[in-house]
């Protein structure tokens, strides 16, 4: 059964001192809701209510309103290759005659294996679809070197980040995902209601203008670092995802896995790198006790 | 076209004083995204970018890396009944050769017409999916008075909610949603790495209790009011929603339409009331001019 929080080893940088320490993360991981039988929607969750968290969507989406209409709520048994059971995969039995909706269109799409849902295996799936590894000898200057970004640089990132926001200014609403060179040159910014669809923005023109993959660059987001926004950064061949909040437990592993720098709680001048730190530049006297 | 933000008039509270005035929202309308003709994904977005939002999607799950790769991307035409174009609905054709991904699983999902898709479409089907209008007469005490929150009552909501939040004090990284009665008790508290998620477990708890609909309760969250998380509400029969931060302009076209009062903004003793402001009780003096 999955487990609420998590702990990490993570490098601390405050005020230019540096400190390894445990942290604890919220843990984030996949869970699908089978109508019965059928597969119907996946969402990235916090383990735990998680037969709550299934009736809860159906009533949003109008297929339940009473309790009479569920029959039964169970985690399916068998759910990996091993038989072993992952408790990520719910299905919620009607009760006879309750009509079961024609259900059409979706977001957030995964490629699974029918065997198991686990955040392993959406680390695995990222790392079967990635076009290419993330690699700072990709440079589009021909830059060979690896990406070294000063604290200092990186604690600048949130203020250009907000200052940029043209949107937000008026309305107050908006998240917003930047790129920035390795050099800290605002590249690109976009803002949306979903953090998801800020990041797909600044990608999509990146893939639009041929700019792809993006490395030696920096992703800044305006929120926490979801397992989905790191996918998004490994997908896209950036190198250093920086966000103002918390990661969760899925973003840090995915990050680990795959070479992405993740930085997290950036305010002020002070941060938490969770995985790839050596892309951060430490001071040397310290940088011996991160690892 | 939709534009990125849109104008609505607002009843603000600050210590005790109520003025109305124009307020800018940030716009929020469905999009779906096709893949050579065949639905793929709907996502809530800003308008604005809508191709590269597209691309970056398709990037983000491993169909593009390379911008020889799409051979076009269109709004689709005669997208509504009558022939026009809501720029909501978007096509991307892949260049010949390039694989086209077997798409398996979903999360949000929407039941759409298959002639248009607008925020309109959107309130509608929220609409005709509810199983009982928001009705204050309906609570389980058998109490039929309007529900009337005071403005410090609802005040006092952010500050007890976060005081409620057990495992966002251990990794600060945790959307919460919590329901309270109308006299400020709280019922029930759930926290999520997904917004949507923790108002689900919340909804999903009162459907197994049978307490379904949630009459002359409040939902308060944590961050942004969106048309999801109003929609939740709506479904659940809550009739106040209340937040931290901004809604987007269809949470509030969603309230309007279905009587939910929304409350955004709520932060020390100030708020905006954006949407069935009758169970807000204003001083007698001011009530008249919030119109």
């Amino acid at each position: 059964m999955g487990r609420v929080t998590e702990r990490r080893r993570v490098v601390r940088i405050r005020d230019g001192a540096v400190t390894t320490r445990p942290d604890t993360l919220v843990a984030e991981e996949p869970m699908e809701i089978r109508l019965n039988g059928r597969p119907l929607a996946i969402t990235m969750r916090t383990p735990g209510d998680d037969f709550a968290l299934a009736a809860g969507f159906l009533v949003s989406e109008g297929v339940l309103a009473r309790a009479d209409e569920l029959q039964s709520i169970v985690y399916c048994a068998g759910a990996t290759e091993d038989g072993g059971n992952t408790y990520n995969v719910v299905d919620v039995k009607l009760a006879p005659g309750v009509a079961v909706p024609e259900i059409t269109l979706e977001r957030n799409v995964y490629t699974t294996s029918s065997c198991g849902l686990c955040g392993k295996a959406s680390l695995d799936a990222v790392r079967t679809q990635a076009h290419w590894p993330i690699d700072d000898a990709a440079g589009p200057d021909g830059a060979t070197a690896p990406v070294r970004l000063t604290p200092e640089l990186l604690a600048s990132l949130p203020e250009r980040l907000r200052a940029a926001q043209r949107v937000f200014d008026r309305t107050g609403g908006l998240h917003a995902a930047a790129l920035f060179s390795e050099a800290g040159e605002l590249l690109d910014i976009r803002e949306d209601v979903g953090r998801h669809n800020a990041v797909d923005k600044l990608v999509g023109r990146a893939l639009q203008k041929g700019r792809l993959p993006l490395a030696r660059t920096v992703l800044m987001v305006s929120g926490r670092a979801s397992f989905e926004l790191a996918q998004k950064a490994v997908m896209a061949g950036i190198p250093v995802l920086a966000a103002v909040s918390a990661p969760s437990s899925l973003a840090v592993d995915l990050a680990e896995e795959t070479g992405l720098t993740l930085v997290g709680f950036l305010r002020g001048t002070s941060m938490n790198v969770y995985a790839g730190v050596d892309r951060v530049a430490l001071p040397a006297s310290v940088a011996g006790r991160s690892g």
